[in-house]
Protein backbone atom coordinates (compact mmCIF):
# COMPACT_ATOMS: atom_id res chain seq x y z
CA UNK A 1 0.00 0.00 0.00
CA UNK A 2 1.24 3.75 -0.71
CA UNK A 3 2.55 5.16 2.32
CA UNK A 4 0.83 8.09 3.68
CA UNK A 5 3.68 9.97 5.26
CA UNK A 6 2.04 13.73 5.37
CA UNK A 7 0.41 11.75 8.40
CA UNK A 8 3.31 11.89 10.20
CA UNK A 9 3.71 14.81 12.40
CA UNK A 10 7.25 15.11 12.00
CA UNK A 11 7.06 15.03 8.18
CA UNK A 12 4.38 17.39 8.40
CA UNK A 13 5.99 20.15 9.78
CA UNK A 14 9.32 19.97 8.35
CA UNK A 15 7.58 19.98 4.95
CA UNK A 16 5.40 22.87 6.08
CA UNK A 17 8.33 24.74 6.42
CA UNK A 18 9.86 23.96 2.83
CA UNK A 19 10.21 27.27 0.53
CA UNK A 20 7.67 25.90 -1.39
CA UNK A 21 4.77 25.43 0.98
CA UNK A 22 5.40 29.35 2.00
CA UNK A 23 5.48 30.68 -0.88
CA UNK A 24 3.58 28.48 -3.20
CA UNK A 25 4.86 28.29 -6.84
CA UNK A 26 7.06 31.27 -6.53
CA UNK A 27 9.03 29.13 -4.30
CA UNK A 28 9.35 25.77 -6.86
CA UNK A 29 12.08 26.57 -9.22
CA UNK A 30 10.68 23.95 -11.78
CA UNK A 31 7.29 25.80 -12.16
CA UNK A 32 8.44 27.74 -14.86
CA UNK A 33 9.48 24.86 -16.99
CA UNK A 34 6.41 22.80 -15.84
CA UNK A 35 3.80 25.57 -16.69
CA UNK A 36 5.71 25.55 -20.07
CA UNK A 37 4.72 22.72 -20.94
CA UNK A 38 0.71 23.08 -19.97
CA UNK A 39 -1.49 24.05 -22.84
CA UNK A 40 -4.02 27.28 -22.59
CA UNK A 41 -6.34 26.43 -19.48
CA UNK A 42 -8.81 28.68 -20.30
CA UNK A 43 -12.44 27.36 -20.55
CA UNK A 44 -11.03 23.84 -20.28
CA UNK A 45 -12.08 21.07 -18.49
CA UNK A 46 -9.67 19.76 -15.64
CA UNK A 47 -9.69 17.01 -13.31
CA UNK A 48 -8.82 18.30 -9.64
CA UNK A 49 -10.45 15.64 -7.64
CA UNK A 50 -11.99 12.73 -9.17
CA UNK A 51 -11.81 10.96 -12.69
CA UNK A 52 -14.90 10.96 -14.84
CA UNK A 53 -14.62 9.13 -18.26
CA UNK A 54 -13.89 10.56 -21.17
CA UNK A 55 -14.34 14.14 -20.19
CA UNK A 56 -10.88 16.16 -19.27
CA UNK A 57 -8.82 18.31 -21.48
CA UNK A 58 -5.68 17.90 -18.79
CA UNK A 59 -4.87 16.15 -16.13
CA UNK A 60 -1.72 17.27 -13.89
CA UNK A 61 -0.02 16.22 -11.04
CA UNK A 62 3.11 17.87 -9.78
CA UNK A 63 5.81 15.72 -7.68
CA UNK A 64 2.88 13.31 -6.40
CA UNK A 65 3.55 9.93 -8.43
CA UNK A 66 6.93 8.50 -7.12
CA UNK A 67 5.28 7.68 -3.91
CA UNK A 68 2.47 6.24 -5.45
CA UNK A 69 2.95 1.97 -5.89
CA UNK A 70 0.88 0.85 -8.69
CA UNK A 71 1.36 3.96 -10.86
CA UNK A 72 -0.03 2.12 -14.18
CA UNK A 73 -3.61 1.25 -12.74
CA UNK A 74 -3.87 5.45 -11.56
CA UNK A 75 -2.26 6.19 -15.09
CA UNK A 76 -4.75 3.63 -17.16
CA UNK A 77 -7.51 5.60 -15.04
CA UNK A 78 -6.19 8.89 -16.46
CA UNK A 79 -5.89 7.62 -19.97
CA UNK A 80 -9.58 6.79 -19.90
CA UNK A 81 -10.82 10.18 -18.24
CA UNK A 82 -9.43 12.08 -20.95
CA UNK A 83 -10.85 13.22 -24.25
CA UNK A 84 -9.10 12.20 -27.09
CA UNK A 85 -6.27 15.06 -27.22
CA UNK A 86 -6.13 15.56 -23.92
CA UNK A 87 -3.67 16.55 -22.14
CA UNK A 88 -1.29 15.00 -19.22
CA UNK A 89 1.61 17.16 -17.70
CA UNK A 90 3.49 15.59 -14.21
CA UNK A 91 6.51 16.27 -12.82
CA UNK A 92 8.09 13.24 -10.50
CA UNK A 93 11.36 13.16 -8.42
CA UNK A 94 13.99 12.01 -11.26
CA UNK A 95 15.20 8.87 -11.34
CA UNK A 96 19.02 9.01 -10.74
CA UNK A 97 17.54 10.91 -7.74
CA UNK A 98 15.30 8.19 -6.58
CA UNK A 99 17.54 5.39 -7.77
CA UNK A 100 21.03 5.28 -5.19
CA UNK A 101 20.66 3.13 -1.98
CA UNK A 102 21.50 5.98 0.31
CA UNK A 103 21.02 8.99 -1.82
CA UNK A 104 23.64 12.05 -1.12
CA UNK A 105 26.26 14.34 -3.06
CA UNK A 106 29.86 13.12 -2.26
CA UNK A 107 33.32 14.63 -3.38
CA UNK A 108 35.51 13.14 -5.96
CA UNK A 109 39.19 13.24 -5.50
CA UNK A 110 39.12 16.87 -6.99
CA UNK A 111 36.80 17.73 -4.36
CA UNK A 112 34.15 18.14 -6.78
CA UNK A 113 30.64 17.24 -6.02
CA UNK A 114 29.23 13.67 -7.71
CA UNK A 115 25.73 11.73 -6.98
CA UNK A 116 26.89 8.63 -6.98
CA UNK A 117 24.47 6.20 -8.66
CA UNK A 118 23.50 2.53 -7.76
CA UNK A 119 20.50 -0.15 -8.32
CA UNK A 120 19.10 1.82 -11.11
CA UNK A 121 17.89 -0.76 -13.12
CA UNK A 122 16.46 -2.15 -9.81
CA UNK A 123 12.52 -0.64 -9.77
CA UNK A 124 10.67 -0.53 -6.26
CA UNK A 125 10.91 1.41 -2.69
CA UNK A 126 13.56 3.66 -1.32
CA UNK A 127 12.94 4.39 2.44
CA UNK A 128 14.67 7.47 2.44
CA UNK A 129 15.46 9.30 5.57
CA UNK A 130 14.11 13.33 4.43
CA UNK A 131 11.77 15.54 7.19
CA UNK A 132 11.01 12.41 8.83
CA UNK A 133 12.80 8.59 9.28
CA UNK A 134 11.32 6.04 6.29
CA UNK A 135 9.76 8.18 3.49
CA UNK A 136 8.96 5.45 1.11
CA UNK A 137 9.17 6.45 -2.53
CA UNK A 138 8.48 4.15 -5.94
CA UNK A 139 12.00 4.29 -7.79
CA UNK A 140 11.08 3.51 -11.74
CA UNK A 141 13.68 4.24 -14.27
CA UNK A 142 13.23 6.81 -16.55
CA UNK A 143 12.16 4.32 -19.80
CA UNK A 144 9.18 3.15 -17.27
CA UNK A 145 7.57 5.90 -17.00
CA UNK A 146 7.43 6.28 -20.36
CA UNK A 147 7.37 3.12 -22.17
CA UNK A 148 4.03 2.46 -19.57
CA UNK A 149 2.44 5.77 -20.94
CA UNK A 150 2.72 4.72 -24.46
CA UNK A 151 1.74 0.94 -23.59
CA UNK A 152 -1.57 2.29 -22.23
CA UNK A 153 -2.29 4.66 -25.35
CA UNK A 154 -0.22 7.96 -24.47
CA UNK A 155 1.71 9.79 -27.49
CA UNK A 156 4.74 11.53 -25.82
CA UNK A 157 4.92 14.75 -26.55
CA UNK A 158 8.04 15.86 -24.48
CA UNK A 159 10.27 15.15 -21.19
CA UNK A 160 12.91 17.65 -19.67
CA UNK A 161 15.05 16.61 -16.94
CA UNK A 162 14.67 19.48 -15.12
CA UNK A 163 17.68 21.85 -13.91
CA UNK A 164 18.10 26.00 -12.57
CA UNK A 165 18.84 28.14 -15.23
CA UNK A 166 21.93 30.75 -15.30
CA UNK A 167 19.42 33.13 -14.15
CA UNK A 168 18.07 30.66 -11.49
CA UNK A 169 21.27 29.74 -10.50
CA UNK A 170 22.29 33.59 -9.98
CA UNK A 171 19.70 34.34 -7.59
CA UNK A 172 20.06 31.30 -6.21
CA UNK A 173 23.88 30.24 -6.79
CA UNK A 174 23.52 26.83 -3.71
CA UNK A 175 21.11 25.59 -7.02
CA UNK A 176 23.76 24.86 -9.43
CA UNK A 177 24.95 21.66 -7.92
CA UNK A 178 21.46 20.30 -9.31
CA UNK A 179 22.79 20.57 -13.12
CA UNK A 180 25.16 17.80 -11.71
CA UNK A 181 22.24 15.30 -11.68
CA UNK A 182 19.15 16.74 -12.44
CA UNK A 183 16.02 16.76 -9.45
CA UNK A 184 12.96 16.06 -11.75
CA UNK A 185 11.12 14.83 -14.98
CA UNK A 186 8.81 17.02 -16.76
CA UNK A 187 6.52 14.38 -18.87
CA UNK A 188 3.92 15.73 -21.05
CA UNK A 189 1.75 13.05 -23.34
CA UNK A 190 -1.49 13.42 -24.81
CA UNK A 191 -4.06 10.97 -25.54
CA UNK A 192 -4.18 9.82 -28.68
CA UNK B 1 33.88 17.78 -36.96
CA UNK B 2 33.13 14.70 -35.81
CA UNK B 3 36.66 12.84 -34.50
CA UNK B 4 37.03 9.42 -36.38
CA UNK B 5 39.00 7.85 -33.79
CA UNK B 6 39.17 4.27 -35.74
CA UNK B 7 41.58 5.79 -37.77
CA UNK B 8 44.08 5.89 -34.65
CA UNK B 9 46.35 2.47 -35.21
CA UNK B 10 45.97 1.90 -30.82
CA UNK B 11 42.15 2.29 -30.70
CA UNK B 12 41.90 0.29 -33.76
CA UNK B 13 43.68 -2.98 -32.50
CA UNK B 14 42.13 -2.34 -28.93
CA UNK B 15 38.95 -2.09 -30.72
CA UNK B 16 39.45 -5.24 -32.95
CA UNK B 17 40.18 -7.22 -29.34
CA UNK B 18 36.52 -7.10 -27.87
CA UNK B 19 34.33 -9.35 -27.26
CA UNK B 20 31.72 -8.46 -29.46
CA UNK B 21 34.67 -7.48 -32.34
CA UNK B 22 35.45 -11.34 -31.92
CA UNK B 23 32.28 -13.20 -31.62
CA UNK B 24 30.10 -10.46 -33.15
CA UNK B 25 26.57 -10.19 -32.34
CA UNK B 26 26.60 -12.87 -29.78
CA UNK B 27 29.35 -11.19 -27.77
CA UNK B 28 27.03 -7.90 -27.46
CA UNK B 29 24.73 -8.36 -24.64
CA UNK B 30 22.40 -6.09 -25.45
CA UNK B 31 21.47 -7.51 -29.14
CA UNK B 32 18.76 -9.67 -27.74
CA UNK B 33 16.82 -6.12 -26.16
CA UNK B 34 18.11 -4.11 -29.71
CA UNK B 35 16.42 -7.16 -31.90
CA UNK B 36 13.31 -7.24 -29.75
CA UNK B 37 12.95 -4.23 -31.10
CA UNK B 38 13.25 -4.42 -34.22
CA UNK B 39 9.79 -4.96 -36.69
CA UNK B 40 9.56 -8.13 -39.42
CA UNK B 41 12.23 -7.35 -41.64
CA UNK B 42 11.78 -9.69 -44.30
CA UNK B 43 10.95 -8.31 -47.90
CA UNK B 44 11.40 -4.44 -46.03
CA UNK B 45 13.82 -1.85 -47.46
CA UNK B 46 16.69 -1.28 -45.49
CA UNK B 47 19.11 0.98 -45.33
CA UNK B 48 22.82 0.35 -44.60
CA UNK B 49 24.65 3.30 -46.99
CA UNK B 50 22.81 6.44 -48.48
CA UNK B 51 19.68 8.23 -47.69
CA UNK B 52 17.20 8.11 -50.20
CA UNK B 53 14.20 10.31 -49.84
CA UNK B 54 10.79 9.13 -48.53
CA UNK B 55 11.98 5.24 -49.11
CA UNK B 56 12.81 3.55 -46.39
CA UNK B 57 11.16 0.97 -44.23
CA UNK B 58 13.69 0.83 -41.29
CA UNK B 59 16.78 2.71 -40.06
CA UNK B 60 18.80 1.31 -38.06
CA UNK B 61 21.52 2.14 -36.11
CA UNK B 62 24.43 0.71 -32.55
CA UNK B 63 26.41 2.60 -30.59
CA UNK B 64 27.41 5.05 -33.07
CA UNK B 65 25.46 8.10 -32.46
CA UNK B 66 26.58 9.28 -29.33
CA UNK B 67 30.11 9.92 -31.48
CA UNK B 68 28.47 12.07 -34.02
CA UNK B 69 28.34 16.16 -33.46
CA UNK B 70 24.87 17.92 -35.47
CA UNK B 71 22.72 14.67 -34.92
CA UNK B 72 19.81 16.92 -35.23
CA UNK B 73 20.31 16.95 -38.78
CA UNK B 74 21.22 13.73 -39.54
CA UNK B 75 18.04 12.26 -37.86
CA UNK B 76 16.00 15.01 -39.75
CA UNK B 77 17.91 13.03 -42.98
CA UNK B 78 16.85 9.98 -41.17
CA UNK B 79 13.08 10.93 -40.95
CA UNK B 80 12.77 12.63 -44.42
CA UNK B 81 14.37 9.28 -45.80
CA UNK B 82 11.55 6.64 -44.04
CA UNK B 83 8.52 5.62 -45.69
CA UNK B 84 5.06 6.85 -43.25
CA UNK B 85 5.30 3.91 -40.53
CA UNK B 86 8.99 3.57 -41.08
CA UNK B 87 10.87 2.55 -38.27
CA UNK B 88 14.22 3.77 -36.70
CA UNK B 89 15.64 1.88 -33.91
CA UNK B 90 19.39 3.05 -32.00
CA UNK B 91 21.44 2.22 -29.34
CA UNK B 92 23.54 4.36 -27.85
CA UNK B 93 26.06 4.89 -24.37
CA UNK B 94 23.38 5.94 -22.04
CA UNK B 95 23.60 9.57 -20.43
CA UNK B 96 24.11 8.58 -17.21
CA UNK B 97 26.94 7.01 -18.68
CA UNK B 98 28.09 9.94 -20.67
CA UNK B 99 27.95 12.68 -18.39
CA UNK B 100 30.69 12.20 -15.61
CA UNK B 101 34.13 14.50 -16.15
CA UNK B 102 35.60 11.28 -15.15
CA UNK B 103 33.89 8.23 -15.66
CA UNK B 104 34.50 5.17 -13.57
CA UNK B 105 32.94 2.78 -10.14
CA UNK B 106 33.76 3.84 -7.24
CA UNK B 107 32.98 2.24 -3.97
CA UNK B 108 30.93 4.14 -1.33
CA UNK B 109 31.57 3.71 2.65
CA UNK B 110 29.99 0.28 2.52
CA UNK B 111 32.35 -1.39 -0.02
CA UNK B 112 29.49 -0.78 -2.73
CA UNK B 113 29.95 0.08 -6.23
CA UNK B 114 28.68 3.72 -7.20
CA UNK B 115 28.63 5.33 -10.42
CA UNK B 116 29.41 9.43 -9.76
CA UNK B 117 27.60 11.44 -11.95
CA UNK B 118 28.44 15.30 -12.28
CA UNK B 119 27.49 17.54 -15.43
CA UNK B 120 24.37 15.34 -16.39
CA UNK B 121 22.48 18.78 -17.71
CA UNK B 122 25.73 19.91 -19.50
CA UNK B 123 25.66 18.88 -22.69
CA UNK B 124 28.41 18.60 -25.69
CA UNK B 125 32.06 16.50 -25.99
CA UNK B 126 33.61 14.47 -22.90
CA UNK B 127 37.19 12.89 -23.60
CA UNK B 128 37.83 9.83 -22.64
CA UNK B 129 40.55 7.48 -22.61
CA UNK B 130 39.19 4.21 -23.80
CA UNK B 131 40.87 1.60 -25.90
CA UNK B 132 43.12 4.88 -26.67
CA UNK B 133 43.47 8.31 -25.37
CA UNK B 134 40.78 11.52 -26.54
CA UNK B 135 38.47 9.17 -27.06
CA UNK B 136 35.27 11.77 -27.82
CA UNK B 137 32.01 11.46 -26.78
CA UNK B 138 29.15 13.01 -27.41
CA UNK B 139 26.79 13.68 -23.89
CA UNK B 140 23.77 14.48 -24.67
CA UNK B 141 20.51 14.00 -22.15
CA UNK B 142 17.93 11.26 -22.01
CA UNK B 143 15.64 13.87 -22.97
CA UNK B 144 17.40 15.73 -25.66
CA UNK B 145 17.39 12.36 -27.62
CA UNK B 146 13.79 12.14 -27.13
CA UNK B 147 12.91 15.58 -27.86
CA UNK B 148 14.67 16.01 -30.93
CA UNK B 149 13.17 12.94 -32.61
CA UNK B 150 9.94 14.12 -31.07
CA UNK B 151 10.65 17.58 -32.66
CA UNK B 152 11.55 16.22 -36.29
CA UNK B 153 8.34 14.36 -36.61
CA UNK B 154 8.98 10.70 -34.84
CA UNK B 155 6.64 9.24 -32.88
CA UNK B 156 8.18 7.44 -29.55
CA UNK B 157 7.37 3.86 -29.79
CA UNK B 158 9.21 2.06 -26.57
CA UNK B 159 13.18 2.97 -24.79
CA UNK B 160 14.78 0.74 -23.15
CA UNK B 161 18.00 1.28 -20.57
CA UNK B 162 19.63 -1.51 -20.90
CA UNK B 163 21.15 -3.88 -18.51
CA UNK B 164 21.99 -7.57 -18.13
CA UNK B 165 19.42 -9.72 -17.57
CA UNK B 166 19.64 -12.43 -14.75
CA UNK B 167 20.28 -15.17 -17.42
CA UNK B 168 22.97 -13.08 -18.69
CA UNK B 169 24.29 -12.13 -15.03
CA UNK B 170 24.87 -15.60 -14.57
CA UNK B 171 26.53 -16.49 -17.47
CA UNK B 172 28.82 -13.53 -16.78
CA UNK B 173 28.53 -12.86 -13.40
CA UNK B 174 31.24 -9.60 -14.10
CA UNK B 175 28.08 -7.52 -15.74
CA UNK B 176 26.23 -7.62 -12.73
CA UNK B 177 27.57 -4.15 -12.03
CA UNK B 178 25.90 -2.70 -14.74
CA UNK B 179 22.48 -2.92 -13.48
CA UNK B 180 23.66 -0.15 -10.67
CA UNK B 181 23.72 2.43 -14.05
CA UNK B 182 22.53 1.50 -17.46
CA UNK B 183 25.13 1.01 -20.07
CA UNK B 184 22.88 1.67 -23.21
CA UNK B 185 19.91 3.36 -24.24
CA UNK B 186 17.63 1.82 -26.72
CA UNK B 187 15.52 3.99 -28.97
CA UNK B 188 12.38 2.77 -30.97
CA UNK B 189 10.54 5.62 -33.20
CA UNK B 190 8.14 5.45 -35.97
CA UNK B 191 7.79 8.45 -38.78
CA UNK B 192 4.12 9.94 -38.26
Amino acid sequence: MTQNIYDDEEFFQGYSRLRRSVEGLDGAPEWPALRALLPNLSGLAILELDLPAGSLDVVYSSLALHYVDHLSELMAQVHRSLLPGGHLVFSVEHPIFTAPSEPHWALDAAGCKTWPVDRYLDEGPRSTDWLAKGVIKQHRTLASYINMLIGIGFVISHIEEWGPTEEQIAAQPNWAVERDRPPFLIVAATRR
